[in-house]
């Protein structure tokens, strides 16, 4: 496995599993100069962290991230930035009995099929606690974006057949972060985290799990982000989103709405405003020919339910035996809530990255830096 | 820009502009002993290429490809494996008049942004005709998967609301590479292609443009290809489909269905069918834990409608000003046919360099190699 | 910086500073299948340590090791393996006076002219402390290579003018394992060890320090190892050795030797021994055209001598004054000896990672996996 | 093979054989706006070319380059530039003889035994016309360096025992790039050309042939360069020149004499000139901690002699039996003079690509490019 790695210039390496000693992230590449302290992870950490609301599972995570190099005297120094948190709650004999079989919709069938066997302890590397590697870089990340005026901000869309109301999602600048922060399931909106939470009762009472969708919006981005042509904003954004666990489907502004659309309905049209060139639509969700346009990015990832219910399932074992199987321990019946932060972690890792490519893309743009010397 | 090369071991480089010389792509780590000749890649150039039924640019593309490397005897020699082909059909005067405006739904105003001017003539790097360099590619990808059983094919899902019929769509194993390559539209199905030729015939008198969804569908995969995290087999088909122009989605499996699923319903029962294990559904659509699952993969790519259309469109110049254009020349009305083998080159490019990375994921696998010697 | 991770598929990153919470390694792409505990690492941490005869730094370093992530039940799973070793001996006090100043021959200078500042305690990232995550991620190389025949062994070639005696440098085969490591500056040579010895208590006495040579022998190499043409096995060498912090040359076989020569005498014959083809030479050190070429692979690396001296020395302040300083602390004469291991295990990784790539260069070697499935 | 790309950002791929249809290169990640036309790269192919004085194939080479891509109306527009030459003077027929022996000294059997066959006419992959593609894409990395006052100069340094004279390689600043050109050998000295010329003249009677040393000075740059740890200044220069087919060892300033020296005298002290921090001596090479220090940097490279003799050789065939060949053809008794532009254009190819690279190492520097938009 060698795929632990992304990024070209600011660049992550993740490592760990749910049940060792710990899970990390290196994050190399971040440029010298940036105010960094274990202060700006631990908020990230915490969206990612469960036991908020109802309905993800009470597992006490400590998460205490630990900042192991690269900053000194408050500034990243420009050298490898090793970031670690410690898994404290290392129940693995519970796990022993899933070592023989392979849980529908997980990963147990391929990974003993990849590498002939697999750490069975809670998913092993494939657990969702993975993720934290990438928030606790993407903190990092939207750090630097933010000196740059550049704002990422990720919520739940949707939950099953529950979505977001089409006021806030014909103009998004209308939803704000505290609005996320502010509702159990970071769905920007009251009444829709009401109908959601209701949903998700009714889905947990049947021993089944939920869907849903996260979108992300980025603004004040500089046009011209993303390097043609296999490394695109938008081709980078779906190897990030897609990377993370149960996203089956990815979608830039009116995504797959704009395959049933037309031409002249789909095309924003260029206008200017106070001297500015701006776009009278936003159908592209910010990108053009693989471009940030200068108007927000939008993009949006789809979950499929968690695939550990309580219900009895029927699966093979190792044996090659049919057999049924009751998955015990707690479930969540959505895992979208918790996923938000790290579509937000994920879409920031490939903007600092792609801003800092940008900057070698014209020669003026070099002299700036080397004439001043 | 530095996004022109795709792939870990089985790497391409592409070059070439829509006006320039011509285009090419350089293919290394293709195994040696594969046998190769232009006879193999013609045929998918000849798919991409346009004039086929009434829809697409007459623009006469001879395409001749030409192989200048890598193959000696008919077979591949594992050095790099350069192709070419010159562009033939260079009126780069027809241009001078867009050089000036930025047309809606093009990449002119963020190739501007970014490197300051632009190769205005048919859109430079970004113009459809750079997929060329991914289909010559993805020819040498099909040809080495080929070896080991597995079999790339895509087709036109929808064009506009109008689907491939339920009854395919639930049993993919009907839908043949002969049906594909019969329809106009390498729609597998007379009555879908009919419909769609009527919408198309429609949208074409209104001086507009469709969208649609082509689908891609890869068998004989044997199980764990895909590299655990973000070298993932959804994750890199999503930077692969996201990295060809118009797709604004990609979806795995059920996709955006599966946010409004459940897990019981979402989950696919492991079975066992002749000593093998297998899935009794596929809504994962052939990847678990982003690895290969034994199922088919199925994967789909929504196309944005053609920007280039003939109706009176508004936009901005280069000083600024707000001006009414009308982009001369014939316009395709969709190209989401054409787009067919892009896709299916694409996915190849993806499972040919993911096979290549399993190959070295097991100590007992790598023995079978060198313990021979 | 993004220079901190090196390899293709046997890839490792490391991070950490000399007087940080610690220093760490990933190593990502080891096959799976791999026994790995820490005890394989550990005495490769020995090697490398202080405090062995004479003239190395007392620093009380503890450098207990521990693996964090990638290992199962006593074997590696495929995921990425995370070593760690905690900072102990922190005195970072003691710095403070050199913060100011840039140390002759050392790297605080440039890391201020790159980063605009440094982490100026025991050198930062710059420090030979640094290499400790290399050691332990070539450890781990070497294990791997064992499984396949494969020796690699690294010992003091040459400290100032004293080198070993010509009849081990004319027949290698006679450097064991047993001498490097009785030697204590691991030269195999009882008498070029006295020898040394005495230099460098001249050395020390005169507050001054010596250069040396390290040579790396590996056996066992099956031919064909390496990528043309820019990841040839000799310039894999060539990057791994220089990026050793006071490497300054670097010789394969003859080396510089060889462009005195002539071909008639550098040339190696090829014989037939036993049905095998091998060299009745091996001025080439083992590889031609960057392949190995199934003599033993020979490789050299020249250290400059450690900058930091007792003596006073004049350079220039922040303020751009010329000063003289006095360097405090204690001094090592001669870095040469523990840089021993380090150059052993950057050979072992790039062979590692080579053995991986040359996995996939043939068709035929690739049906071995996969037709047996 | 997926060796044949080079640097991050300033991102070569090479492709071509000996007497294929071609060589090519494809330049991704040149900034856009560079000058650049056929006339800046055709000197330095001129340079490589052979037949200049009498000691090199007067085997006809054309070697039109041909610009495909990357630039439009004279300026690189920031796509890839592709780059080609077609070989024109294909004899395979003279080749056919050598199909089945190995040659001492060449790659035939190490590309036998790495992919199981091999093109062998005239060395195919392994020739020193590869060679040509470095030289094209160098000649751009220079033009670019330029831009920022970096010069970079390359010389025969010694032809077997005879080299270059102290005064000279005391004080580089002596060395023209007139002097150089003007020499039939490149070396910049008309007595040590003389002397030279006479040796090889001794050599060719003797059907032998002679190695040398090829030395490259670079000016003008910035400090900072070089990006640590694995991507420093000299371990990127390490792999560049070692990747160049006769290269057995490369040394960065004092090299291997460093290792016999102190530390007292080869510590380079930090001056102020005329408010510019400097220093009074160069032993370093210009590299301090793998990064630029400011000074010149020095680096040779060491060339084995040419293996191809006209001497009768003992070798084996691919049967396995040992047998006498005498070699056909026109031998060059030395390849040194046409290599160094190479190692030149090597050089360049580096530093452009640290250049890039150096740009994004601090926050206040990235300011400068993004807070003006």
């Amino acid at each position: 496995m060698a795929g632990s790695t992304f990024g070209t210039l600011f660049k992550i390496t993740t490592w760990g599993e749910s049940h060792g000693a710990g899970l990390g992230v290196v994050i190399d590449g971040c440029p010298a100069g940036l105010s960094l302290s274990k202060e700006d992870i631990a908020p990230y950490m915490n969206r990612r962290r469960p036991g908020r609301g109802n309905f993800t599972t009470p597992r006490k995570e400590d998460d205490d991230v630990e900042i192991l190099s690269g900053v000194f005297n408050g500034l990243t120094t420009g050298t490898p930035i090793a970031v670690m948190v410690r898994n404290a709650d290392q129940h693995s004999k519970d796990y022993d009995k899933i070592a023989n079989y392979y849980r529908p919709g997980h990963a147990d069938y391929t990974f003993d099929e990849k590498y002939g066997f697999r750490d069975y302890r809670g998913g092993g590397r494939s657990s969702g606690r993975e993720t934290l590697s990438r928030v606790a870089a993407g903190a990092v990340a939207a750090k630097l974006l933010k000196e740059f005026g550049i704002d990422v901000l990720a919520y739940t869309h949707s939950i099953g057949n529950i979505s977001l109301p089409a006021d806030l999602l014909n103009d998004r600048s209308k939803i704000t972060r505290e609005a996320v922060l502010n509702s159990s399931l970071y769905m920007p909106d009251e009444e829709s985290t009401k109908l959601a939470e209701g949903y998700l009762e009714e889905i947990k009472k049947g021993l089944n799990s939920a869907g849903g969708i996260v979108e992300c919006v980025a603004t004040g981005l500089p046009s011209g982000l993303g390097e043609t042509v296999f490394d695109k904003l938008d081709a980078r954004l779906g190897q990030a989103l897609f990377s993370i666990g149960a996203v089956k489907g990815v979608e830039i502004g009116d995504g797959f709405a704009s395959a049933r659309s037309t031409g002249a309905d789909n095309n924003d049209a260029f206008i200017c405003e106070n001297g500015e060139i701006k776009k009278s639509t936003n159908h592209s969700g910010g990108v053009l020919g693989g471009m940030s346009d200068g108007s927000p990015l939008i993009v949006r990832a789809a979950f499929k339910p968690t695939p550990s219910i309580a219900l009895t399932q029927s699966t093979v074992n190792k044996d090659k035996e049919e057999i049924d199987i009751n998955i015990e321990g707690r479930h969540d019946p959505i895992v979208v809530s918790r996923a938000v932060v790290v579509v937000e972690s994920m879409t920031a890792l490939v903007l600092a990255d792609l801003l800092l490519q940008n900057s070698v893309s014209r020669l003026d743009n070099l002299k700036k830096i080397y004439d001043k010397k």
